[in-house]
């Protein structure tokens, strides 16, 4: 907010506030139309001030993208309790969330373009992924390293996640609760389509299926690929 | 090779020459890692001669990848012949093949980075992704604009393809033939899974079932899968 009246911030203070400032423009457009000048105007304060704080814009979108990559990360936290097709049903809805937040910046990032391909931003998209690996894992009560066709499936299912939200993002045409949902079938289908090549997960898969709850989305799945197989 | 002997080259004849031997290059190694002086002495010219055709690495390398991004576009094109199973799994194995010639150049190109992130090569993968989405929509019989589902199934199962493949690259710990079974198992999954939100897709994919033989990649999965689920 531009007041008017320009409160004395503290150093840490006032990146902080810049960051966020930052993150929600560069968040509702593509970073590359975002300037400096329109940053320093939506805080209030005057462009050389912030190169005080950040020596350009890509070491305040990195900055930014830090802060938006911890909040993200953060919502794969999940209790481990009650039925994994739930659990998953929560992450998903939590990161369609962000997803919507963020839309823009999200599908500026993920597409690559020439203020954002920096190996920074790379190593910090590498960190997210590997933070919502570790969090299937545990979730599927898998000890890293997990088996190679095991890491396969999850890996390929999170990089199945970005793309599905990516194309989300492009129109809208689709309700992103039906997505969500088709997300957590997603993952069962892919491990299932696996487990029919390894005996090992086809062991964790029965195993996670027969916990599952009878209106679960799991079951859900298995009534409906019967149906169709028939 | 270098030979020792410059034969003349014509102006057309050379430029070619050199993307091959740059592609070569490119594809064996991350772009970033290979020079231009690498480039000239493997096609047995001078580094100055090299500029004459080419302004800078940059350019070779994207009149490479253009040359790369047509072959693999060339792979998708399958003869509308036979069960939709088998026509995906050929394709499968000569996008495996692909990905086998030129492995560390894609993984740099797809993961992105410093040398390969410009909205050109971002534009050619485009290009591809979208001659994959083509083809398959005139494999499934559906005229463009598919309706909205089955265009995110299509376009996801894409990008799963690509990032299986990507996985696989890092380590190679599950054999490739078996990927290839697995990616179109997946595709039938992926459908099956959007199949439950939309009668329209169900009819679809259950025209397409019935098609396939007893002893096709779908059948065999159906059946899997009915025997995980009981």
């Amino acid at each position: 907010m531009t007041t008017g009246v320009r409160r004395r911030m503290g150093v840490e203070e006032r990146r902080q506030q810049l960051i966020g400032v930052a993150l929600e423009l560069f968040s509702r457009r593509s970073p590359d139309d975002v300037s400096i000048d329109e940053i320093a105007s939506a805080a209030g304060i005057s462009r050389p001030l912030v190169y005080h704080y950040f020596p350009g814009k890509l070491s305040l979108y990195e900055a930014a993208l830090k802060r938006a990559a911890d909040d993200l990360a953060s919502r794969f936290a999940e209790p481990h309790e009650g039925p994994l097709g739930a659990r998953l049903l929560r992450v998903m809805g939590r990161f369609f969330d962000f997803v919507d937040d963020h839309g823009p910046g999200f599908s500026a990032l993920m597409r690559g373009g020439p203020a954002v391909g920096s190996s920074a931003t790379n190593a910090l998209i590498d960190s997210v992924r590997q933070a919502a690996y570790d969090q299937m894992l545990s979730h599927l009560g898998v000890v890293d390293p997990a088996p190679a066709r095991l890491e396969l499936v999850v890996r390929s299912w999170i990089s199945l996640v970005e793309s599905t939200a990516l194309i989300w993002l492009d129109g809208r045409r689709v309700p992103r609760a039906e997505l969500e949902v088709q997300l957590v079938h997603d993952f069962t289908a892919l491990a299932a389509v696996a487990a029919a090549h390894d005996e090992e997960l086809a062991a964790l898969l029965r195993g996670l299926l027969a916990k599952e709850p009878g209106d679960g989305p799991f079951t859900d799945l298995a009534a409906r690929l019967i149906a169709l197989a028939s």
